[in-house]
């Protein structure tokens, strides 16, 4: 039986998504729940991996295992093993030909910034500071020139292996608040599927565009060109958050 | 020249603002700062205590000292000797006859609760979770009742010594709004002043009363009588944040 899970946790404690030595990651975390609950070494595949300090509100992932445990009771069994920073929301069944990954159809990311001369502890965690940003408006003008199909080569980090760059971004959404009394920007990003670091790049360049120290030309020769030195920079991992895999 | 600062933390971290034994709070980690800064023993005053894990926004302290730092730079000086969960985020001078505490004429808090069936890593730092909410306008109506001029005894925690146990609480406001799929219910208190533990025991009664566990007529008798068995439980201190102290 095909297992499909939606969880959410805290980036801050972990070294990403993805399985790796010497450091603690949400994959072993969970997997280790999953051995720990059911003695046997379950391997998961999420819809995708994430940084190391990104968090995930609705990440996906998939197994295949025969277990006395059928999926919606899934949370129940494993969250009690898990510890705080990670859950697990729901749980389902799906047939063999569902990949968490291959099948997705959609992903949305968001990004956190706030905007104070200083460090605020109680939105630190959870978002970035930038000293000047513009106006609500003007962010959603500019958000206009990086949707749609494009070969998203300059966004990605150096050292990803992957066939094609060409990603479709659907909207990039901006909203704000006000919270102690700084304001709170949030930049929704929903694509049907993210190259390594590109998010974070795309705020990076949003902000630049905004604030005028880049231009509309030099966005489209990036997109051009896939020269990663005519974008503004990878924002930090602790803004980021996966909010939610679609599929069909 | 008497200093006035205006200071936010993360909570979570310390023992709460007080100085104690074998515990680190606010309070001593902002005196070793500026002890650090001016090698000066500085005794700081603040608004009220806030309780272990309670976070403050706007919390509020002075002291006497004649330092070589202007009040309004205090913040650029001791936040670089500040751990990250405190930050001072302004700095003012008064004169003698202001005091942080005995002048302050406004205090809000807000208590932010969220409501799933299953614990949200991304919201359990901050928020504390329910199972079962009523509707925002319930709230809303149940929590007039909170408001007014009262004797809160049967609100305060045992052991606290205070001359008088009567507050005026102005407002309090009950706001939702809805993040990862789930809502997150904000209800601020203003008041004249508050006693050890008053607000989180009036958030658990406003959710007994909206919920109907408990009546109005109980929470009237808890008025008259000072009666602590009558009213709700009181709510964890991480979903508590001081947001400003307002003086004339």
């Amino acid at each position: 039986m095909r297992y499909v899970l939606k969880i959410a946790y805290d980036g801050a404690e972990f070294a990403g998504w993805q399985c790796q030595k010497n450091a603690i990651t949400v994959q072993e975390t969970l997997e280790t729940a999953l051995y720990t609950a059911f003695s046997q070494r379950i391997k998961t595949t999420a819809s995708g991996r994430t940084d190391a300090g990104v968090h995930a509100a609705g990440q996906t992932c998939h197994f295949d295992a025969e277990l006395p445990v059928p999926p919606e009771k899934m949370p129940d069994c494993l969250n009690r093993l898990l510890p705080a920073p990670v859950r697990v929301i729901e749980g389902w069944a799906a047939n063999e030909t569902f990949d968490c990954n291959r099948s997705a159809k959609r992903k949305t990311y968001r990004y956190r910034l706030y905007v104070s001369p200083r460090e605020m502890p109680l939105l630190e965690r959870y978002a970035v500071r930038i000293e000047n940003a513009p106006c609500l408006e003007t962010l959603q003008t500019q958000a206009r020139l990086l949707e749609g199909e494009h070969d998203y080569k300059a966004f990605c980090a150096s050292g990803s292996a992957v066939k094609t760059t060409v990603r479709t971004v659907y909207e990039v959404r901006v909203k704000e608040r006000e919270e102690y009394g700084v304001r709170v920007v949030e930049v929704f990003v929903t694509g049907n599927g993210f190259l390594y670091n590109m998010v974070r790049t795309m705020v990076g360049e949003l902000l630049d565009l905004a604030l005028e120290k880049r231009t509309a030309d030099s966005l489209l020769t990036a997109y051009a060109t896939g020269d990663r030195s005519l974008l503004g920079k990878t924002m930090p991992a602790k803004g980021l958050t996966l909010m939610q895999v679609e599929y069909e």
